[in-house]
């Protein structure tokens, strides 16, 4: 089966079934990332209470832990999650944000890693890198690194971890230390939008929850998000009408488009 | 007089005295709720601090209370917020997101309703159904009973405290547990847009500001809103721009689109 | 040079340079105060942890401190950021939404005041008048008073604090207490968009982080706003498509434009 084709399957079971996406994320993408699940036809939920974040992992199809704004509490919901994840065996993103700008948020990603093995890893390069080599710094949340110069420290995340790395830039790659796939969709607009990058990870919880291959799943998720990204920016002024139409180009996403827009190297 | 006419009343009078809506409300909805007020006419005020909550309360024009995402101080703020309501006899909306799916929703919810009797409870059916029988579980923040199987469990409730359960749904259902209203307005997209529900709980508020009917006004609410989902639809091609077009259409809603539109049942 | 010179050149050093603008902000406004920054050209970070405010302020260019939500915790990174500014001599903006609303909101302005002064205070006329006089209340986060007439105000706040005061309303004002600087450009539709005052704020981050006149940089941003908010508006049919258009506004503005539009007494 080509890559199109996947890709299209995973999207028609995730509107068939609606994961439940249970998103522990920060405050200035949470809209957006619902909005986006939404779109592509998952069921998003946000929770953070220490108190029933292991209720929700129970329930969840998928979990995705993004540490863009982090607080005491957060993060001790954070690790509970962690933990209520790696009993029940379900698949988890961790979206590393801001990793290596603080000792704070470099911290955190350790402590996460050590209490639960994410099924995918999924940041730009600056956190990969950082996550890596625990010891770079990052500008915000923008990359200073190009995804193809932080290809190998992705790969010796992957390795590390036992885990995928998914890594967004010009090119997307995806990895588990030995394989890895390229992915050339999106528009340069889109890093003008904030948050899609944290948006990637929710849609690749919804990936996986239909999925029993991360590094494929992993793959079209930063795919349908390019290629969303793409038929956006062509009824798009800027940053403001590429984020409406990006969702609308989701919740529309067919077989053609796919087969037209995807620029896949596996 | 029409409830066409009692709904355009009420957007006139939302519109002259800009009610001061107080919001403790979820992470996920606090931006396109303050814009849906603001595009109504009304003066939305987000608050959430122990030390300010009172304050708030004691100049706003009606409280709405909402769970979507809890934790320990949230929770001692609705707590506050509901005893300086029951002091002052202000409309209190109470929204019960996620009400069943975990314990601590439904406790939160029970501990609100002892602390003041909301004035409208507004949730989906599945979160009226798990506050009617506080035994039953929901997926996520979706509904999985239809609104019109749930409506016998809508009426107990609004019995059992004396209040207005306003239930969205494809048909939405507004009960004191004697007289129902049904509207039938709206659009399939609208549960596609995340918080449109949490939306409805805050217009809610608006209108019983500037009414002295709860059932009506509720009514009212729910109404505005799928009229003007149903005008957004008409300029929409998916749930992004859908959001965008709806604050749009609440803006812009006159006399005769609500005469055109209206499809209500009493 | 003409200050529609002066401002181009500021829109293009901040494209150039994307300025880091550190914001501990409201829930309400993160992502529409990010997407604004970004459309500008300018890259913003949120964080509010005390664990990592002073590091975040090390490497910002800008930080902007808004009280729109409070909380305990809040607070406490917020006179941490305030330290760690003083110490390292960064420009500040201070939006202290609902002054006089709340003795909350009021103490607080005057704890971050007493912490470190800031390069510009940025409010609407009810908080200006609020933090001037720390007697008066606001209704919500509206003004009651005419920009025009709180401008004596506004002057003498300024002096007190020997600080730029940057005051929203139909006319914009920014004033050292000596100099003043009106602003006419924007539209009236401007203020049913949620946030756009402390968008304001999140840009004058910005214009700060490029240049060395206080006055100036504060006036430059109110004129991108206004210049961005009117295109906008030739676009719009609402509040909703206002929102949109004027990120892709901001991420358009060029010197022609700029050229035409501005309209400001020097």
């Amino acid at each position: 089966m080509s890559f199109a084709a996947e890709l299209w399957d995973s999207v028609q079971l995730i509107r068939q079934r609606a994961p439940l996406v249970h998103n522990i994320t920060n405050y200035v993408v949470m809209n957006t990332s619902a909005n986006a699940l939404l779109a592509l036809g998952a069921s998003p939920i946000m929770a953070h209470a220490l108190e029933e974040v292991a209720d929700i992992v129970a329930i969840a199809d998928a979990v995705v832990i993004n540490i863009g704004t982090l607080s005491k509490s957060w993060i001790e919901a954070m690790v509970a999650a962690s933990s209520a994840v790696s009993e029940r065996d379900k698949p988890l993103v961790l979206d590393p944000v801001g990793a290596g700008a603080t000792g704070l948020r470099t911290r955190v990603c350790e402590q996460l890693l050590a209490t639960a093995t994410p099924t995918v890893i999924r940041g730009n390069a600056s956190e990969i890198v950082a996550l890596a080599s625990a010891t770079r710094g990052t500008k915000g949340v923008d990359s200073t690194l190009s995804s193809t110069e932080a290809l190998p420290q992705a790969s010796e995340l992957a390795r590390i971890h036992r885990t995928v790395v998914s890594m967004s830039g010009a090119t997307d790659y995806v990895t588990d230390g030995e394989a890895t796939i390229a992915i050339e969709n999106g528009t340069p607009l889109m890093p003008r939008v904030t948050g899609l990058g944290c948006t990637a990870s929710a849609l690749t919880g919804a990936f996986l929850a239909v999925s029993s291959e991360p590094l494929r799943a992993a793959a079209q998720a930063m795919a349908a998000m390019g290629i969303a990204g793409e038929v956006a920016s062509t009824r798009a002024a800027g940053p403001g009408t590429l984020q409406v139409h990006f969702l609308d180009a989701l919740y529309e996403l067919d077989e053609s488009t796919i087969r037209e827009r995807i620029r896949v190297q596996l």
